[in-house]
């Protein structure tokens, strides 16, 4: 006998899933599921799109870390609703977890919601949480081969940002292998290079953002 | 009814990943588990190692990835005998990935054996794969606070290296609050910091790997 594990808990992670979609729907919220290796710079990236975007949007966070609270009170510290999700040792967050989030949220008050999930470039992708779209950070310290080792998660975004350009000069991030290597997985996904810290980038990269927004229906 | 599904899987893992390690014990093959996020240096930190050994050690390296012979082609390039495993989505090795990839090397002519894990600061460290000592890399462009947010990994490894130390000055890696947290959660694991690209610390990492070599009872 052989027992497909897989498929059950996907299924169930799904269905849940989808009810999470159908919530963020009725309630206007348009959720971004970010995702990215370990300190890619994805809580650095949401700050400096919530000061883009200003008061136009109003921002809420769910962060999801293995442990600890570091992101949460970063967030926090700028005003902005924050829940954070310790997963305990998972590697990736799932649509249960988001569901018990999102009941602690005030649905009402938040236009855009960012999903910041577990570093990890591997498992995070097959758990749909509800999201309306995904977005891939890469830093260009990684390096601009991860596509090609990392196919799946670059396959399925709806958008890549690539964060810590100001680090260019540093590395030895080949942009054209990158950007070849995306038009092959993934031709159709923006790429956005951007330094959260320098500000490079930020405009193209919100202006994106709130366009989805707006073809959702919400920023009326 | 309620299958608990993570503990045959170990088991069956750490079962086979036993049998690896007496092989390598019975070979003396002194074992190395390479844990880091993607793109955190870990080829690189194995390239100028195998440099910095030289011909007193003779090395091999089994490559774990997702996808692509990225990689494997480094290593190759540098005359190392190199076996790659490709994954196939799978966010880490297990033992009996290793097993096979162990029948195609000749391990009589092995001192040294790296086993580059997939990059992910989570699910590697709960497979044993044989290894006699894992080691963590974090490179300074993640940040410090990686041990606090993935606790598992950093309180698993018999070492830790922190890479690209060249970045320090671009980067606010603070190493007053990293060594704290080190230990705190594993107060004898050595830190190396490196530079890979620099040679920064190598002599000092490679000092410690002989020393576990020697002890091991190899290099006689």
């Amino acid at each position: 006998m052989q027992l497909d594990i897989g498929k059950p808990i996907l299924e169930k992670n799904d269905a849940l899933a989808h009810e999470n979609r159908q919530l963020l729907d009725d309630k206007g919220v348009f959720t971004v599921n970010m995702l990215a290796s370990p300190g890619a710079g994805k809580t650095a990236l949401i700050l400096a799109t919530a000061e883009a975007l200003g008061d136009a949007c109003r921002i809420a966070v769910i962060e999801g870390d293995v442990a600890s609270r570091v992101d949460a009170e970063l967030i926090k510290a700028q005003g902005i609703p924050c829940v954070q999700i310790n997963t305990g040792g998972l590697c990736h967050l799932e649509s249960q977890m988001v569901a018990a989030a999102l009941g602690q949220l005030d649905l009402d008050a938040i236009d855009l919601l960012f999903i910041e999930n577990v570093g990890n470039l591997v498992c995070t992708s097959d758990f749909y949480l509800g999201e309306h779209c995904s977005v891939v950070v890469l830093s260009v310290p990684e390096g601009h081969d991860k596509p090609v080792k990392y196919p799946g998660i670059f396959q399925a975004a709806d958008a890549v940002v690539v964060s810590k350009v100001d680090a260019l000069p540093v590395f030895a991030f080949d942009e054209r292998a990158f950007r070849t290597s995306m038009s092959d997985l993934n031709p159709l996904a923006p790429i956005f290079p951007v330094s959260a810290v320098k500000g490079t980038g930020i405009a193209a990269w919100t202006a994106w953002l709130k366009s989805k927004i707006e073809s959702f229906g919400g920023l009326a």
